[in-house]
């Protein structure tokens, strides 16, 4: 339709029917969604490398296995979040070619060999084994979109020298994921150490006066160390998407 | 700049040097910021007659006689919202010009005579006479905006009957507004009685455990009379801009 | 007992015992709850071509089975919300003659055709795929409740050009319901778009410091956008009810 | 122990060994708990014909027959309160005696007589049919505490005519309880239309923003009639005891 | 209008053109409202000796001193609550007549003698000095309303002894109102200890997470002796009066 | 009264008029309250050497040297908490004798030598330069209550090295008080470090999310380091008297 | 790698290849991470007496047990806190030789004798039945790091002569736990009552506006009773931890 | 100290009292913080070409004076953030050589001339003209920190086409710092449109339901677009900081 009445404006220009600063006019009058050409491109993400995402939360699992096979047509590679034991288990009969990393809930189809564009290492550091699902996911995504990606666990600030004997770690990374629930505290101290971007993600570990991770958030957003970002609590996919972006400024 | 560049377009198209087709969809490929001719048109809501509005909070009455001055220029109405005395009197010695409403503490300037748009009557209805100030903005915004207005204050649901002596007057507006702080309980009583749009709207009147308001929100939000819609707490403007464009449905 | 008194009272009058007058004095006096006539027409919605409304939650299947029977003797239609999927297939065993709607947790039964009374259009519209339940409940409620409704989903503000592709469709609605949940800002970019009453739904997607959709509900409460009122988190039928109301003005 | 060491002490004065003021003073600068009588009367509710009472909430079904039985042999009757469905059926099994009352989730095992202690009648008032349970429970309470209680159930405030057709119940009781979900307006109603102690019950009904009856009990402790106390959320049993205590003064 | 409806009722009546009964059931279909008498009593309170109120919190001295003088006409009594320092100087220079009750932070105008109609003693216990300003609202209150008052300040529970050396005082009072800030335990230990009716008022005494009141107002709610109830944080003034509704049950 | 009551019963047990047995049963039956004995001994702490405590907040300054001057007569040392500037300067007019506390916002009076009695040093640490005011008024409380006392300050968690410099002094303390706002992570890094009991003081201190002092409160009650228990936001008085408490242990 | 650079420095001092204060001086500006000998001693609470602690909740049971073989080759004692029934049941199938504690919803393995460290008796208050399973994880932590422990159950507020009645045991214990639901009050009514550092442990015991605990949790926060410090809601674990400390100082 | 015993220790080695391996076994196991050497460098910062920074809110001019002083000595440039009107009116008057700029409450002292380090463009979004003090903090800190910094002001979501108009402009930067109030809607938009990390500031610009900015900030966190990290609300200069680290990966 559109086509058409751009052809049409075209067709008096040249017949000279319209002049051409006429035409211009015209089109600079015409809404920009009557036109139907000012498509933005949402490939832009997918030409960068990135995988496309299913968040599985809220899905059943022939929705999830329907879009997986819907995506691979598309040849780009695939993420699926948020995947509890269950739904996986679902998932793995409707045979979809998937692989499943059951420490990150989450599921990969890799058809495109990963290539590295990230610059440098996204260390993803984690305060307990509570927090581990959490990291894993930041850790997975950061790896599906393109980074070298190391893994520094279990090492709260209640056990403050697990994390000072790390310290070369931290200092080599170029942007650092760092998970904590409970008080939220090692962002702080981490970003404390190094002078490198700290994405902090709360996680909803702990119980009582954490509130499913309130406490760590707040924590988190309130450290007295400069340089620290704050994502969603147990948003391990968020801080691995930002850390990517970041580590290709 | 992108005249330029489409002008450029339609002279190879009219000089035969690209095929309409072609230019069809080299428009199409282009963003649309490129085209710079994209333009929204936001001035709709000032050929319908709505006044300008300037809101007072927070800007320093230098700033808003300023704003005044450059808009009294553009031939619209004004109107400018919550205006504490202080700075109302400071205004005041600027001679912009402006009519002030000390009740909705507010002030206008009337260029263009207000036609009545809006279909029927808009009733704003309020609880206790400390909700009278919010009240007034909703009045004076709806009047602003075109529309015949009514008032019923005073009338809470500690003392019902006042409410139901005024059924008459409820049941011939089209559109009610309901102001009331402390419980919020006036619109579900209201809604119950009438088949009209009412918009709720809590004030911060109250203390201790109405927490500036937000006891009258959480009770308005949690109406059990069906056609409640709500609006932040003391925002009287939106009430009466809302309230606006639903009578010219 | 009153309608003795009340004969009484008529007795004395075509007796030539109380002057008109007095008699009247003496009903004006009377206070009303001992009359015992002071009905209100609550049936009044009905008569404006409104179903009846079961509110499911809450309610087994065998006592909505009993409230539905006893509805149909009444001649209208009915709509029951807020069915979860164990208690529909409860429902259907039970065979009320219902008919369901799975995307929208609800049930209808039209007895009397549904007549457009309402003026316009009404637009739904939704951010995202989890958002869909709670958008499908207001088109159904303002459909039964005698509206063109048409559908605009999955357009949320991270992909703002998806929304704006369909500007026309936006304009040429008199009403919209915006259904969103996560940070809740679709109704703002809409309202700033148009000039017609938008009803913001927020629903409780998303998880975290979404706070069950607290934080898509103090988004809308906020909006920056004037125009925009608000309901409760997930009510989909509140939306869709007033929006009714609002068409009818 | 102490009884020996009193013994002493008399014993001293009556062989002269102690003067009596000495033995007052030794008396005086003991420690209260050192002296063992210092008891206070806590069977004083039974005395005055109260139940005994169980919170069901929280003990299995086991432990609950096993208090019955003990409860039994004390002459008292008893009151077992917040049984749901599934405890209930297991303490039916286990042949308590016990008398359930479904509808206010409790169970009764009643010995001695009730008999009538309450000056005048406690009124009962429910918005909604959804707090009948929480209505139900406050009705059972004040009736096993020996007094005449009514109800007046469903009259919520959005079909305020429903409340007032019943003004002459409002004005016979000597107290009211008033039960309300969601928004939580009914006592500020109720209390507006007469003169006597209105206890209200907020309830955990509703969705959203209601936060789990949140809402309703910040809109009854900030009504706007006076006279007007609030007990916890869903505590129809504090509300008849309460209520009790009131019609005994 | 309505008068001229009904008069050609009653005529119609007299001259037999309408049978009685069918006058009758002309009037009962009516809606109330179109009648225009049916005006409910609200000075049935006063009638009762209770004195007009006068929230002087939100209100200028002007309006006040306005109002006061207006009320004098009445012939009752007057009392003015919630007057910090600055308003009542600002008060006692526009000679209202009025008398100030610093400690209360009210004001009254007493014009017909107080008749004691509460059938016993209010006794108004406070837990620390800094709760007393509520406290002696609550007196004046009780006292204004025709009630013998006492009073039992600094008892709180962190010094249980000097609650437990009043324990006759406790026992011989009809109601009881208490008072307590920062934990707000004092209301449970004191309906722990006697058989009558509790109200418990929450002040916003405290600092830090007090969070103005929440604290104390929450662990009131949640007061594991039953028989308290509680209203809004600082509403000394509502204590009051719900203790003079119960004292007269 | 209970005094002649007592010296009675004494009287007929010397005279035989009464058993032993007889006396002890009534006795045995009076209500502690009644015999006026039961005196707690409130003076025990004083007696052990503490100050007596005026908290400064909400007093006025003549109010508070009133108190001053009576309780200098009882020989006992007096610790003024919580006075700002404004009411230090018009206390210091007031000629009370007491010695002003700057930094700790605070006023001591100091007769009896102070001793001490407590067994360790008592470490008070603080994160930042803004947290000092609350460090210093637990420093003076725990001195004032006879304790040796150290102060290690500004050593936050976003520069680790200056604690983990100061680990020496941590280890030989015996009772640690931790005090730090905005994330309140110190306390997690301090208990980490040590076996020693850590009292974690929240502060006020910081903006925004920190909503004045929750973030830290939370942060500290969620501690993953086992033996730290915290006291209310800003409580440096509450840390001082417990660690008091615990270094007498 | 660290060993081999410090054999090399020891080298060149021995072969004179380096001065002495050359050596020093090169040490002291290696950074410590790079040394990787400054291992902090994280044996030193095991070297106590301590046993190793599992958190139960958040793990499976197959972890749990692999953890524990794992650790009882380590020679300390375990504790394992917060095992559901299920958990528990599942544990015992795994033959770990745990003992169970279903009291304290915990289980323990005692390789080494417990030796009582604690100086005096550690007594754990707690204020209802409900409350009794976080009451017995804080006896068992206690006793499990060498205490001994005495427990006083079931003395809440609301029946006060109970608690008075074991004055004694509160007076004769070293450090106090106390526990409790609802509104968190008996910590404040312990303190008032002996001169010892009381550890208060809110539990989630409640309904309504408890709020899972965080009505007792500002309760404790606020108590008027100087010596209180508060633990995390439900943790009993960290109490007895805590009191530990305390009663080694 | 700590010199003399490493001085022994080579010396013992170098006189072959002891093995190099029993040196090196002994450095090993001397805690590091008795090595006094274990010094991290916390100048890094400055190297890095990093003003020092001093927040202003809640010092007093003075102090902030002395510390200008201070630093000006080391060579470094200085920023002082959150000065309020009148601070900084009185810091003028003490002529520290600071240079102010008002719009973003802030001061600085340039001594070594700024060199950009950051690789690209840092773009700073604001949604509403209130919003520019904190934008103004962001852009001043980047600025300072050697970035290349450019604004784009007042294109809030309610207007999305001046947005949408600076496409171009959001495209080219390498960070976009995104700052807005209300609901905090604007940095899901952009991050729709670009694929660049966006560190999102929330306002406290609003009112009523915007809590002081809580409403923002967790419209923030739940953006529904990837990338998007939050920093605390008005924390222009955590965004700045934050970005600056970004832009040198």
């Amino acid at each position: 339709m559109d086509a058409e009445r751009l052809e049409k404006l075209f067709d008096q220009v040249r017949a000279d029917k319209l002049t051409i600063s006429a035409a211009v006019a015209q089109l600079r009058h015409l809404p920009f969604e009557d036109l139907g050409f000012a498509k933005i491109d949402h490939h832009r993400a997918l030409r960068q490398g990135f995988p496309e995402v299913i968040l599985g939360q809220g899905k059943q699992a022939k929705d999830i296995a329907a879009i997986v096979r819907a995506m691979r047509r598309r040849k780009s590679n695939i993420l699926v979040t948020r995947l509890d034991a269950e739904k996986a288990t679902a998932l793995k009969r409707l045979r979809t070619g998937l692989k499943f990393h059951a420490a990150a809930h989450a599921a990969t189809w890799v058809q495109k060999t990963l290539r590295v564009r990230g610059k440098g290492t996204i260390l993803v550091v984690c305060a307990g084994t509570s927090d581990i699902p959490v990291a894993e996911e930041a850790v997975l995504t950061a790896t599906m979109m393109g980074n070298h990606v190391e893994k520094l666990f279990d090492v709260g600030v209640a056990g403050i020298h697990r994390l000072l004997e790390n310290r070369l770690r931290l200092d080599s990374a170029a942007v650092l994921i760092v998970v904590a629930g409970m008080e939220g505290a090692l962002p702080s101290v981490v970003a404390g150490l190094i002078d490198k971007p700290v994405i902090a993600v709360p996680t909803s570990v702990g119980y009582g006066a954490s509130f499913n991770g309130l406490s760590a958030l707040l924590g988190m957003l309130n450290s007295c160390a400069a340089g620290v970002t704050v994502v969603n609590i147990d948003n391990g996919f968020g801080a691995g998407f930002a850390a990517s972006l970041i580590n290709r400024v």
